[in-house]
């Protein structure tokens, strides 16, 4: 039943070339067009790894003014983008409403030619936040806000729009940082299907779209949510130790750990679990953490297993406020740059991505009638 | 800079297994789940065959009287799905109107789990035309149509809801011969965008989505409405080996011939020109024909090319009365269930899709702050 043919996942197939990220180099090593991830992090922002990831060096502080201003602009929403987000239910998957609001979008702001693609990325980029929460409060709270911001990064605003209340720069800056790990990740299945859908010449917007649609998986976006709803499980690390160890012996599977390309540890994971230690600093966040590091640690020692950059994304979001519902939208916000860079190099040098099947079906049979048949 | 890594486009790399159709045997075989497309073509109708691809059997006669009562039932739309249809505006491109509903519907009624895969997928099938038809006269004519019929066929509904009248019976006979060669082509690369975020566990709403984006690209879909602007270019067939013979002389690209799998013939051509010549009844028709005649010719004599699926469609819809911009959103209306059974197929036995790349890009390179940078 399970046996395999070669192929199957394309797992250690090579599908292509690219220049945009190189993934698990050393078995731990993410880069972006040359950039460790880790000083990118700690250094860049978000809207300089955006312009890095979509035009392959990093921008110059005019071009990263300009490039600020634009995204700024595309915050705003066109108005039948807005009517839509509110005839999407409260009950929604966000994921749902970001990818419903990419494709709307793609009808009223449509990319005519590839010449408009760079205007397209950008105004996504912008928009995606905007979209997700201007859904957020009409349908939580009935409220229509504005989602123009004179906040300078896409953190900020997130933060400001979420919360009604200018940010600490702490909290912007880590989610900053954590929108720059997310941003890339190489032929992961979201960007994978981005490429399928761009290598037909379609538009921008549908390769978003499908991107979007195939995060929301389980098995890709998702896990930072499902670390968070673990942690929450536990009122304490030793609480915490007793569950996973239990959870080990039913051979449950515990999300957030491990990593299909690293071997040797995710780069991402140190970055964020400094940012979410920084970010505690009440009873509550304190708490959070301390059930996380004494997963992490049970973990370690019983599987071997090292924390993915989903684990401790859990906490520090926690603690920057946001309702785990919009744990994997936020991916979305912060990967948009890399989905749209893999389809400007896609498009830069194309071809249909089109694999073979091995049919294991029936063999040729002859059609009988309806009546025929019992 | 065209040299190709091995795996590019992946062509001829297997991605798996599928027990749902066979393309290419003999270089001109289509079938599906066994059975020869042509021979389904002029026997079977486009819900035997949905149920067949879905299922993996042809239908019992009370199973597929329960099937065409669901889709019947299908075709309604939800209050809050017209909304957002109407918010579409008359210029954008129908297969960004089906992309949108597709993913609006998936907010509304969301498939919750797996084992509400065969609703949600009946839902789409019976639903999509419905959209698309709801749209395109709300934008024309601001008429809010019923999409509601009685018509037993998907073919017939749509023409009845186009024309706002029943369709003659060898029209609906015709469409839905139509309907039952465009339903499903292995792993092209909308049903390949499919799996990659059905692989992930996502739910059918999001590779429904992703599939229709990647069908709208040129490379995929579009080849029926490019062959009827080339047919509709000239007055007769003189006029249409002329041109023809000049397109090749300067190297254009003749849409609707040839194909990367079929190397002897399409097997869908021959019955949609059969098709095709029997629905040429007035003087417009009987002339488009000629001139696709004249191409088909041409193409033979001087490339050895033969007509693939899309190329005599585009008379026999244009002979049905459908405007040219709805030929790919009929694509859509028939793949759904391709495409669904695709997903049902990857849940079954499911590894996530997710190939390598080769990195070509910069190597490792220190940070550098942006007052360093020109």
């Amino acid at each position: 039943m399970n046996a395999r043919v070669d192929g199957t996942g394309l797992r250690g197939v090579s599908a292509g070339t690219t220049a945009i990220s190189s993934v698990g180099a050393d078995g731990k090593a993410l880069r972006y067009r040359g950039y460790d991830v880790a000083e990118l992090a700690a250094r860049s922002s978000f809207e300089e790894v955006a312009y890095l990831l979509l035009y392959g060096e990093l921008p110059t502080g005019a071009e990263l003014e300009a490039f600020r201003d634009e995204l700024a602009e595309a915050r705003q929403l066109p108005v039948d983008l807005a009517a839509v987000l509110e005839a999407i239910p409260a009950s929604a998957h966000p994921m749902d409403v970001l990818r419903t609001g990419c494709s709307m979008l793609g009808t009223l702001e449509p990319e005519r030619t590839f010449e408009e693609q760079r205007r397209a990325a950008t105004r996504l980029i912008g928009a995606l936040p905007s979209m997700l929460l201007y859904w957020y409060h009409f349908t939580r709270a009935a409220r229509r806000i504005a989602t123009a911001s004179d906040e300078p990064g896409a953190a900020a605003h997130f933060l400001r729009l979420l919360h009604d209340e200018p940010p600490l720069a702490s909290h912007a800056r880590a989610l900053d940082a954590s929108l720059i790990l997310y941003a890339e990740h190489e032929f992961n299945a979201s960007t994978f299907a981005a490429r399928v859908c761009a290598a037909t010449l379609s538009d921008l917007h549908s390769a978003v779209t499908a991107a979007i649609g195939t995060l929301r998986g389980p098995l890709h976006g998702g896990a930072n949510e499902q670390a968070m709803a673990l942690i929450e499980r536990f009122t304490d690390a030793e609480a915490a130790v007793r569950g996973v160890e239990e959870m080990l012996a039913r051979k449950e599977r515990v999300m957030g750990f491990g990593h299909a390309v690293y071997k040797q540890g995710d780069p991402r994971s140190p970055v964020i679990e400094r940012w979410a230690e920084k970010l505690a600093r009440d009873d509550d966040s304190r708490r959070k953490l301390a059930v996380a590091h004494a997963i992490d640690r049970t973990m370690r020692e019983r599987k071997g297993l090292f924390p993915n950059v989903d684990f401790y994304s859990a906490p520090a979001y926690h603690a920057l406020g946001i309702p785990t519902p919009l744990f994997t939208p936020i991916f979305v916000c912060a990967r948009v740059a890399g989905w749209a860079a893999h389809v400007f190099e896609q498009r830069a040098d194309n071809r249909l991505i089109r694999p073979s099947a091995e049919y294991v079906g029936p063999g040729p049979r002859p059609y009988r009638p309806l009546a025929e048949r019992a």
